[in-house]
């Protein structure tokens, strides 16, 4: 037995960002919740498992252990150059670069989420005012707010941000950054529209605010050709660092993201990622640079999006039948993984969202958990169809519209 | 071309962390002169290639790919439990942990470079006093920086850190933590002897001092048994942090190292770790913990041991015949990858080194980056044997000597 009077006080040790600035996701207790209960699972932020491509993978590290180098430390302290090569070329053809793009202007990171953290580092002091979608992704809440940031929510409707409200807020104080998921965002599906973009950032410009985009959804697109990225409107400008990530198109395991920083920047962010830990995995970026030669991406994407789009099509079918009829509200997104709703007469929906998985076997994500402060979004929810489809998906619906109305007896 | 006037100025809008806190290493500097000189590098602090166990983690690596779970999100954030699990059974058989350490307590990292990161996350706020051992591992003394700590060095001798130096420290200010590296220390060599650690480790409990240990070269052992670790004299009063990898005994670019945290600090590190990079890669942690189930890992660790330990009398004896004789004063370490120097009449050993690769094409280490302010360690010197054998070796050693005479004229 351990003698609690013996241990040392580390609680009292502890950081100001330790002790002060860290908390948990309500999403690990949604995931928690519908794997005890076996419930149907709408909180996925990730993709099916059977799209995965193990096979291709599984050759493709095959004709990695050819030389020591491969478990050596990177020699490149920013990533596998071929990689960068790759990313590079393929920014270009999808609209994402603007000219002044090169492979030394990207680093290679642990995920998006290891991008947005380092950029997060390299911009946030305690205290900085950060602007922030409201509803936006709760990971990078949690990480700008272990930064010290204050994270502000900004007004936002189904074409993106409200310039109005931006600018309202611009007028008064000094923000860090504006950070914003332009296309499919994560909570709420949304896509910001070119006209929006535009305005947004002439507002940026004329208040010299720097924008942070995160763009991990952008090849999930099915229907329209989307607006060039934030990174290429604001051209020469390089007010824009940009971060993206292989997790929802190769695979989130693989553990490769990568941001687009202005060369101005570029050093700083180097050595920012060496601090944190030293090198990435070169092994995981070559296995995946080796698969991605052999594989036809764009055939891959297409594939990727037929299967999705036809899950969104069942949900929105699932949606208008069993959700609709009893007043609430859902959007219809045009790619990516998530529904964005709201239930009339719902306060609490943490209570709702447990409520639902031990009634109904359901799980969703409370929209709560995506505003700076969770007296917010009262009332929504985020719906993935990322790993369910058919039959379950609409067994799912039906069976939280039953959860709503057995909750409002 | 880009009018510069026209770029956003991020440099304006950097944090303090990046604006002021952030430094380059000088190991690179000297991994860059010898690569452009091809010169023989006494600089390596990574294994030798043809010691990496390619062909085990190739086959451990096949056997992965059957289920899509190995390229999904981890579920588990602190990593592979059965990874943890082989971890602790392996630290109680070699003496490194305390009975109150299970799997619970062990957080996998990508590489000891990120168990060092998080500690000072956790531990350190801007202006933060830490202790660290003169000299000692330059990554670590950068990344405490970057959090803002002032590091303050303790004076050491062969048998590690001076009691009565630390005391003295304790006895008018507080300080976060005293970071050691006690056994074949990055750089000097040196290991702290068990009555060494008895004395530390009073003077830690009676200032209420926590103690970050860091244990990479635990391993690579060419002699006597080892003292028990910090972690395990501690015992129950549970004031260590334990820092290890898998870096140098079985490969670096598996990033794969760890952290024992105690128990009161666990849940808050796990956020931290969440924070930075979501999880690490499951992938890599599962190709290692399927390797180290199939080879003998006690027989591995002999036969690195038995191939070091011929390098390092290699240089021992080449020691002997080319410095010793001009005055150049030289240790002789138990175990570990590196011998600690010092060159009589050798103010700028920058200026040395740089002299030395161009001249006689020999890469050494300046000591000076070792310490916490670069006018310390004046006339010191990093050798490291890990990469280098045989008449190479004993060429190189030569030839520093004759960089030496040379010098001094």
């Amino acid at each position: 037995m351990v003698n609690v009077s013996q241990t040392f006080d580390f609680a009292g040790q502890l950081s100001t960002m330790a002790r002060e600035r860290l908390e948990g996701s309500v999403i690990s207790e949604v995931g928690g919740l519908v794997a005890a209960n076996q419930a149907i699972s709408f909180g996925a932020g990730e993709p099916s498992p059977e799209l995965l491509p193990l096979k291709e993978l599984k050759e493709a590290f095959e004709s990695l252990w050819a030389t020591p180098a491969v478990l050596s430390y990177a020699m490149d302290e920013r990533g596998y150059m071929p990689l960068r090569e790759w990313i590079v070329d393929r920014m270009f053809r999808d609209d994402i670069s603007p000219d002044w793009v090169n492979p030394e202007h990207v680093l290679l990171t642990s995920g998006g989420a290891e991008a947005v953290h380092l950029a997060s580092e390299a911009l946030i002091d305690p205290g900085s005012l950060v602007l922030v979608e409201a509803p936006t992704y709760v990971e990078s809440l949690i990480t700008f707010r272990k930064q010290g940031a204050v994270c502000v929510p900004v007004e936002s409707d189904d074409e993106g941000i409200l310039p109005e409200a931006l600018q309202k807020f611009l007028a008064t104080r000094s923000y860090r950054f504006l950070y914003t998921i332009p296309n499919f965002q994560n909570p709420s599906g949304r896509t910001t529209t070119l006209e929006r973009r535009q305005r947004i950032l002439a507002i940026a410009r004329q208040a010299g605010l720097p924008i942070l985009e995160d763009d991990p959804y952008h090849y999930l697109n099915y229907e329209a050709p989307l607006p060039p990225s934030y990174l290429k409107l604001a051209g020469d400008d390089q007010r824009v660092i940009h971060c993206n990530s292989f997790s929802k198109i190769i695979a989130p395991g693989i553990r490769t993201g990568w941001m687009v920083v202005p060369p101005v920047l570029c050093e700083k962010m180097s050595v920012l990622a060496l601090c944190s830990a030293l090198v990435r995995p070169l092994i995981l970026q070559r296995g995946l640079h080796e698969m991605l030669c052999r594989i036809d991406f764009e055939e891959r994407i297409r594939h990727l999006c037929q299967t999705y789009k036809v899950r969104r099509d069942t949900m929105f079918g699932a949606m208008d039948s069993f959700l609709t009829p009893l007043g609430i509200k859902t959007n219809r997104p045009k790619g990516g993984f998530f529904v964005w709703g709201e239930m009339p007469g719902v306060t609490d929906m943490v209570d709702f969202m447990r409520y639902t998985v031990q009634t109904q076997k359901v799980g969703i994500i409370p929209g709560s958990a995506f505003f700076p402060s969770a007296a917010e979004g009262a009332g929504t929810f985020r719906l993935s169809y990322a790993k369910v489809e058919g039959k379950t998906l609409e067994q799912g619906i039906e069976r939280l519209a039953l959860a709503y109305s057995g909750y409002r007896k």
